[in-house]
């Protein structure tokens, strides 16, 4: 494939550039250097060139700032040593870089109005300055807040809620009796409010438990492309203000997501289980249903979790890889752990009889019976 | 977010009330208690207030018949004497919930026709009563049977067939040539029939082997949301009567997965694997390519199947959650397992030799060559 | 579930027959018997029929020739003594064999044009040739080359480019922006181009750091129903050409697929993590953020990848499942490792007094401090 630069996106193309100390005051940040210091776009550290905005979060890349032909950095003022040039000060440099960045790259505006092709029932109420695309369907009944955005080929159920500044991306769906916050962002091809996973035993045969409630998510959730909110049995599935959830995660019936908790990628987190507010969930860990995980608590990833925490910590599962001899060694080994420990056991008699000593009995491993 | 109450989804809003005895009759259970009694509404058991139906399924959990208010509760006959008030009697209370909760709570009705913004192939194929929503799409020779609903932007592909009364919610996709039984249930964003994973070496390149056939889902068969199924090579991928999968469950092509099999959460199943009947699959198990499992055969969640199974029970694999110096701990001292093997063989040696008895050696680990 | 026969899915069901001696000299390939044979479909080894196509691979798999009625069977020159009927010869039977199913069972064809349920922008460029299916959308300014075909209900953003050839099918989405080469498949429910999960700190907050660039598929790239890739902060995320990717993957923003790499279903590939080229990624493995990755490695399936790996080779991780109960007593093994080295530290030290050699002291596991 032919390198061709740097792919603009769609929205680093679009710069509104603006003269540092207009922006420092737009942000409600500091600056030193010449306020009508022209800044363009926004950039990585390494790679900032004239008329870029970067920062330097961590003081152990501070080498980078060497050589660096910015127009401006975002830094700490205790670190302002580091940089010659025009610099923005903030005590937390990649929060205020990230707000500039919002403002030299705004993101495309959507004009309000139902595009043509879009369906949308006579009786959905429609707040200001919202934006239908194509190919929409907003079903009876279902309220959108002012200013939300609902993608091309979206579709919000009936009944459903949008809160006001909510964009529903590309192909997601909201099914009916759902309620979106304010300000939230659900990415293409999110699904919010499927029927859950609930079913009860007719002999061989399973039959669906019927799921009555919905999903609600508060302010400021953000849910990643192809991610899935299962609707509740009798309570609604809740996802508290703020939580940031990425792509592909799978979140069951009658869950709820603390506040400002941050779900990475592939996550499944089974019925019921609740996790408290202020969590950090790796991508790929699972959590068994019906669990409690107290606020604060950190996965590392693909963690298997299947018992409650009720104190915050780090938790963490699993074997790194190794190469494939040297793992399948290990697991030769740890099949054979069981013997290991007899063959320990015998020494210790051997040995607490040869010198006198009484063997100890520590070797049954705890076991449930099924 | 203010917390408004609890959420009545859409389903949970529209409630139809029954007498007791009515409803007995109609669910084929039995009662006890004033027949004219009213149900108007499925709850939890601890949350039953006055007019709900709750469910005793686990003698364990009486307890929580204390001050219930439930207008009635299921429960086994055996267990009549826990609660003073009407009740219906069955040998399986959670079934007969379930079935009492689709009375009381019907799923919203949709009015056949098909809506003026789908598009439907002229030689596509509706049985009665079919319900065709906005913005999808019903290609060439499809064929849908009786009271088939087709979500809002579902796609069925050419020549594909949908069995009666099943339901392809919104944004749903069954690719051309596929076919799903009948009162089936697709969730949002299930893809049936996309191409499987099937590639020829081409030195360093790979080129796509063509998947010719389809997929063929049974009756009664139901898939979660952002699920997909992929296309067989020659043979049809299947999926018997009665499997119930999860949300974002992969299963590639040329599987076959038996009868009343239920799949959790972002299972994933590689190529022309069988699954037998019977089965449950915990959520993020994974299965290696051309495996075979019998029937009867559980998985508990993140188990790793790399072999065969030839016998029905219970399978696991993974190690759950420790604090994170407790891992790093264990993870170093698995490292270092075959040093511990070589240090019990030494004193195994020297004690033999102290004692007069033989050491063995019994250490040599299992090692595949590559 | 009723048995009825064979699928033929699609497009098995299509099948142009083809002369041996021609379809021989189509491919580029020998042949051996009379040149007039009919091949009328490609079939697997072990069920080809009369009329039937098949392929020997692995020589160790000829037993299966022994009474196949195949019209024809692809083989190595050096296999040709193993079947006695007529032959395409082959250094690469399943290549060619591969080249020649595309030959017997073509694909449908989409005729050229913009169904009039498609919403296309007036300034999109639309390339000779360009089918666009109903309910798809094309927003402002997207270009797509001569013969792409978007299927139904798909999405191409404000600003995409398609490359010439490209497949983009029913309800994938590719935002704007974001670059598609030549000759790409993108099955149904892709994303290409979600917001990255990038957030900055605000105290308890998150806030969203812009994802400012796109995504850069290179040429004959495919990737599987509903994954999703995230577009790059700054720069495109990039998946170079020839990478095949299963379903739901997830590639974080920032990543690099190297060339004709293979990524098997459910891996997730945290953000700024690159792949090197002819790399290949078993099924649910997951890898951290901000690794390299060389060419050449290979991860079996559900491998935990946490730090970059330099040398080419096969990698691996995790225990495969047992029985429950044996389980259970693993895990409670492992658990009590640290206890059972200090036992052996305990047995060496009473031997080496009991027998005057000096104790080793090399028990203690490297821990990191947290």
């Amino acid at each position: 494939m032919a390198e061709q630069g740097a792919g603009p996106g769609l929205r680093g193309a679009r710069c509104v550039p603006w003269a540092l100390g207009e922006l420092a005051e737009a942000l409600g940040a500091g600056y030193d250097g010449p306020p009508e210091t022209v800044i363009e776009r926004a950039a990585a550290l390494d790679e900032a060139g004239a008329g870029a905005l970067a920062y330097l979060s961590d003081r152990r890349l501070k080498d980078r700032l060497q050589g660096c032909r910015a127009a401006a950095v975002v830094l700490r003022p205790a670190d302002r040593g580091y940089w010659a040039g025009p610099a923005l000060l903030s005590d937390n440099p990649e929060l205020t870089f990230a707000r500039a960045a919002a403002r030299l790259h705004p993101a495309p505006e959507a004009p309000p109005g139902v595009h043509e092709a879009a369906v949308v029932a006579p009786d959905a109420r429609l707040g200001e300055g919202v934006h239908i695309a194509a190919q929409a369907v907003v079903e009876a009944g279902a309220a959108l807040g002012d200013g939300a955005f609902i993608g091309p080929g979206a579709v919000i159920g009936a009944g459903a809620e949008i809160g006001p500044g909510t964009r529903v991306e590309a192909r997601a769906v909201v099914a009916g009796g759902c309620r979106v916050g304010a300000r939230c962002r659900l990415e293409p091809g999110v699904v919010v409010g499927s029927e859950g996973f609930g079913f009860a035993r007719d002999g061989a045969r399973w039959e669906r438990i019927p799921q009555l409630a919905g999903v609600r998510l508060g302010d400021e959730v953000e849910i990643g492309a192809n991610s899935a909110v299962d609707r509740g049995t009798f309570h609604d599935t809740v996802i508290e203000d703020g939580a940031k959830i990425d792509n592909m995660v799978q979140i069951g019936h009658n869950c709820r997501i603390g506040a400002h908790t941050a779900i990475a990628g592939q996550v499944g987190i089974a019925g019921s289980t609740a996790i408290g507010p202020g969590c950090t969930l790796g991508g790929q860990a699972g959590f068994a249903d019906h669990l409690q995980i107290a606020g604060g608590c950190h996965f590392t990833g693909q963690a298997m979790v299947t018992r409650s925490i009720d104190a915050p910590g780090v938790y963490s599962s699993g074997m790194p890889v190794q190469p494939g001899r040297r793992w399948r060694r290990s697991v030769a080994r740890i099949e054979q752990l069981e013997a290991l420990y007899q063959r320990v056991q015998a020494l210790e008699r051997a040995v607490a009889g040869e010198i006198g000593r009484g063997g100890e009995d520590e070797d049954s491993a705890t076991e449930d019976g099924e």
